[in-house]
């Protein structure tokens, strides 16, 4: 039995604490996180704490912790010989580096508090600074899904700013969507089987070969009339991404 | 049964016909297109023309026609008193304004030539110069799909530029996705799950509310790292992106 702790209680430290609920082998023993208030959620189901100097011993600590305060706490944690692994796309597994053993364990996905998420299908990126963590960490990710990724921290820098464009500024651009339907009486429903076919599509077809519109098309008496119902923000938006696929797609404005 | 003529041979024509073809009281009688080679298709299963003067008399004509060529052919039509109807989302109904009985019935989705699409959930939009004929675009839409929208033209220019936002300049942004993560030996599978996720939750949550990332964080140190792995023109389009969900979370740069 290879034992954890979980540092944090955020989206990502529960659906993971829910995936490893279900499976032999590894088993949660605690959750740490700096407020109780938050620990509420795990209080019936596993050890807790609030106190870096309770956290317990145990084969693998998993710190499933915002940026901003990872760095942290990483570094105000006592030496163990344990196996340290981070759940972040964007820090290097390095600010482990006064520990032996360390690693990530990246699930690359969006998390909600209130949306059930089959990890199953989840990509998981992993990294270690030596080949038997590297093992143990596919061992207990092979356990919650079948898409496993040894990616460097050069990939993975990569995908983080590639996840960013397809995921918080694509809903960014829903948002507008959205926005613009409701100016005018539209539901916004009206458009969530396009979003969600548009997001299907790219599963078969390259996303350059699905690209349709009028900027492709170079369909300019639309461009103007469509340019006339936008504010300035959704203007300079449609402006700059009708040029970026016009250049893509080889026809100049 | 009412019959109908179809104009055009794409893939909104395609998709209507299948449609029809399992709908009882509707049956297609003819279809048109103007060359010959995209009429293959059909030939088999329906009567086809390539001229204007051989379209026979039916109670439905459905102008499924590229923007710039379905103003034209509408114009070139010799008057019939059956209902004219298209399904562009850009034009107005007027376009047949030298009849008597016209509208609009309008899939708001983006169909693909080797993608199958169950039609059953795909918003209908229609639209008539007259009750009688909007009572009857409705029995027909609501033959193939159970979501159907009385909308405006005023309304429909809106939807239309939403679903820009929504669909094309989407699809851009996996573009750039792509091209960020092929450009540093990752795999843009690795992003699928995220894209369909991402998409699938604005089903549930506002698009606003599902915000998340370094932009509404305000994390500087992750965006200007960000910043550091693109190209001009993607750098052009974070920039803009990430100020505008700053400015609509509340955080200005």
């Amino acid at each position: 039995m290879t034992s954890i702790v979980i540092f944090g209680t955020g989206n990502v430290a529960k659906h993971l604490f829910e995936a490893f609920q279900l499976i032999e082998d590894f088993k949660v023993i605690q959750i740490y996180n700096h407020s109780r208030t938050s620990l509420q959620y795990f209080e019936d189901k596993a050890a807790t704490t609030t106190l870096l100097e309770e956290v317990v011993e145990a084969d693998i600590y998993l710190l499933a912790l915002k940026d901003d305060v990872l760095q942290q706490t990483a570094k105000h944690l006592s030496y163990r010989k344990a196996l340290m692994a981070h759940t972040s796309g964007a820090n290097s597994i390095e600010i482990f580096k006064d520990f032996d053993r360390y690693g990530l364990f990246y699930p690359l996905q969006t998390f909600s508090k209130n949306r059930h998420l089959d990890l199953s299908n989840v990509p998981l990126c992993i990294e270690s600074n030596n080949e038997n963590d590297l093992d143990l960490l596919e061992k207990l990710a092979s356990k919650i899904s079948s898409n496993i990724y040894k990616i460097s921290f050069q990939q993975r820098k990569a995908l983080h700013v590639a996840a960013v464009f397809a995921n918080n500024f694509v809903n960014y651009l829903y948002t507008e969507a959205e926005e613009i339907a409701k100016n005018n009486d539209v539901p916004f429903e009206i458009l969530h089987p396009l979003i969600i076919e548009t997001a299907a599509k790219i599963t078969q077809l390259s996303p350059k070969e699905a690209q349709t519109g009028p900027a492709k098309r170079n369909d300019l008496e639309v461009i103007t009339a469509h340019l006339k119902l936008l504010n300035t923000e959704q203007k300079e938006i449609y402006q700059l991404l009708t040029k970026s696929i016009q250049h893509l797609h080889g026809k100049e404005l």
